[in-house]
């Protein structure tokens, strides 16, 4: 036995000879499972691509006691004792997930997204989509009777509409399911900001998804739009300035239904916005409020931009990208006769951040303010699940300040290298749901009875819009 | 590059010199993976314990090249390329299991299997079981709208019976929920013998589960045994030979009530029966008819036990076992007043099975004649995946004929060293549900008419049917 340190010693020194020759390790690993170590490659697999950062959570104290081993050779007695006798033990233990959130729209739609992801998981996928398939809804309908009432409501109804063509679209964006499925899931949802709104407005936990209640009426919008929007982000691959609808939903409790609609999140899910502005460009009433300016994050408006002489330093390469992204998505908006939409652009200040790291001496400054909660959920903890969209979260220590995973913060732009201010910037159309109609008609009556018809005002028609608003945002870079 | 043969072989002396010391390979196991190979030991357990056997169906061909590793000392620049960007393709190839089966009742009942126990793993499990819990259930119901029309009826309901108690009574018989879904779920339920009845009665596709249609006053009968059932169970720490009920489901198709009850299979899931004996202690009308003699698993019945001389050649502290649980589980039948079971008796005779198997060049003849399809499902192709009840199944090449897994084919009894016969008994009661009612003092009348108050008569009541019962089955064995 007193000969086993030397022998791992010659291990470790062949496997970092057979390392250090930068051959296939994916060899090596084979060679020694097939030498009687039987670890699980393709597990392995998914654990080197981060979706199981278990190793740490699992600990190699307490639950390690039962792994058992196995040579190739044959199964050791006491192991195929020990196995006999803990076969129906859990190996992992399993996550139990309540959904139990503050409100009880909340703790449906979770149940409800869970279902429905689970339940296409059973459906397959089609060679392509079809018509029907933008008209297509599921609807599910549960009567609990003295069960699990203290989580759910006892009656509720979850209606998921187009299921096959928003799966379409999260896989387009990048998305898989069961990432989507844990970022809505694995914890509820949190109030994006502190304002008491009429309307749900919410960001996943890991801040990946927005969760936007939206009116009937929108539900209608979106029917309507679905196909030439899927068509857009079939043509552009995903690659679009344009809100990434992620899912719709309704949800009924107590014979209320609320409308849901899921969005990717255009900040990002770790760092701080310190500036955020909603661009039209229009000068006419478009100036943050006096309350709004208030507030810890106003929203800033055209006027404020101008006002404030804020710029965004990005290179010109950058540049050219958004403008050639910008301007194919809003040729589409002026095809779909879409306006009112604005620019949501967020800036963070990788300076100003630095300042506050420096000044707190541990990272729970920037969680709280961050509004995460301090200590994050226990991602990773269960070996084998997805870890939401955000999945290299366990990972993010890595990352300096400002800097950031363009597969996970998609709408984000570096400032350019030696511009004036350090920022990164993020920058999506949002309000893309309001159709030229006749509610527009009477109000651009109004507007240009009050203003007169020369005024710059921000009630026009789509061709209009789209030309005032690219002129405008041209001219935000420095 | 040329030493890289060399020192693999040294890797395989230094492995085979640390196994063959017999030291703790799961040390070895860490420490392989500490010096950069990173395994996932709780993986790597679930595989050993035989839930994960996907080394074969992966294959090393196609998909191995998907594999990227790791070492520890930090990411390899071009597998971080790759993982950039291949992040977002799945790794494991999604499994689609659809729930087309032969008949819209089994699609929906595999849905509503695999919608349950996603459910409840995200309920939690109470401390005790309440009162309350033996009345719940749980409704759901569907409206599919231009979407998975091929696969499931478009409207359907499901619910599901006292979830919380059978949850506790499926750990209670050692079978974890993800097993218990996978055999119902993976593959469709499988007709039982070629018997066209009009209830439905079927196995799971892995044949540890039989699926058996029940009428809507047996499920009144459920709700009534059931807290004694439990108590039962608990008691005897689930050895029993009574069946082992495991899931009760109604399902809706067409505004049809189909109720069914899930139960663990009484004969092994890869042992052929030969043999089948359904006893009940009475020479009264108990004699299998021409045509049920003329099937190909022909039931016999106790006058048949008799006139074939048969025996079951078990040891005498078997026999003591057995007769100790009989004993205590037709008394807990007694208390209930139930009545009319009877012991259903399977042989497997393995000296025929050897002859068939050296008759037979290969072992497809087993397995047609098992009436299992000659190529399996493929079991644990999809990794991290419960494999179902009868996880072990790719292992079983290594069990000799007439060899089974007690844990498996749990009703399971092999014949005594030195028997005349060389054979494994399956012994367990059935058709439980029978309560004394009525309708049986109703046929006891009838009955006493016809064969005069002396007879050995089917219908009598519970104590003496218990009695005449249990002496009867003390008499079976050798």
């Amino acid at each position: 036995m007193h000969h086993i340190p030397f022998f791992l010693n010659i291990l470790k020194f062949i496997l970092e000879v057979l390392t250090s020759f930068c051959i296939d390790t994916e060899y090596i690993a084979w060679y020694i499972y097939d030498h009687g170590f039987r670890f699980q490659p393709l597990l392995l697999k998914q654990h080197l691509e981060g979706r199981s950062s278990s190793y740490e959570g699992v600990g190699r104290g307490g639950q390690m006691n039962g792994v058992i081993y196995e040579t190739k050779s044959g199964v050791n007695p006491a192991v195929r004792l020990a196995r006999t006798k803990s076969k129906k033990k859990h190996f992992v233990q399993q996550k139990v997930e309540v959904f139990r959130a503050s409100h009880p729209v909340l703790s449906v739609l979770m149940w409800g997204a869970n279902h429905s992801i689970n339940d296409l998981s059973q459906v397959p996928v089609p060679v392509m989509l079809l018509p029907d398939d933008f008209k297509a809804n599921t609807k599910i309908k549960v009567n609990n009777h003295l069960f699990n009432k203290g989580n759910l409501p006892s009656h509720f109804k979850f209606k998921e509409y187009c299921p096959q063509v928003f799966r379409n679209l999260r896989e387009r964006f990048g998305i898989e399911d069961l990432d989507y499925q844990a970022s809505l899931v694995r914890s509820p949802p949190v109030k994006e900001g502190k304002v008491h709104e009429e309307r749900l407005l919410l960001t996943s936990y890991d801040r990946t998804l927005i969760i936007k209640q939206i009116s009937s009426e929108e539900v209608a919008d979106m029917h309507n739009i679905l196909s030439e929007y899927h068509e857009h982000v079939v043509i552009c691959h995903g690659s679009t300035m344009l809100p990434r609808f992620l899912g719709m939903y309704r949800v009924t409790v107590d014979s209320e239904d609320t409308y849901l609609i899921i969005m990717r999140n255009m900040f990002s899910h770790r760092l701080i916005v310190h500036r955020k502005y909603d661009l039209k460009g229009s000068l006419v009433s478009r100036e943050a409020s006096c309350k709004e300016k208030g507030k810890e994050l106003p929203t800033y408006k055209d006027v404020d931009f101008r006002n404030n002489m804020q710029k965004v330093y990005v290179s010109d390469e950058e540049k050219e990208k958004i403008m050639e992204k910008l301007n194919r998505d809003v040729e589409f908006l002026v095809r779909l006769k879409i306006m009112d939409y604005s620019l949501l652009l967020g800036i963070h200040d990788v300076e100003r951040e630095e300042e506050e790291l420096d000044g707190s001496s541990s990272e729970e400054e920037e969680d709280r303010e961050n509004g995460l909660p301090s200590s994050l959920p226990p991602v990773g903890s269960c070996s084998t699940s997805p870890e939401g969209i955000a999945g290299y979260m366990n990972s993010c220590k890595a990352f300096g300040p400002g800097e950031f995973d363009p597969l996970i913060d998609v709408y984000a732009i570096q400032s350019a290298a030696g511009a004036p201010q350090r920022e990164v910037y993020f920058m999506g159309l949002i309000d893309v749901l309001t159709q030229y109609d006749a509610k527009k008609k009477a109000a651009h009556a109004a507007k240009t009875v009050k203003h007169g018809a020369g005024a710059e005002i921000s009630t026009v028609h789509p061709e209009q819009y789209a030309k005032r608003f690219l002129e405008f945002i041209t001219n935000i870079f420095a």
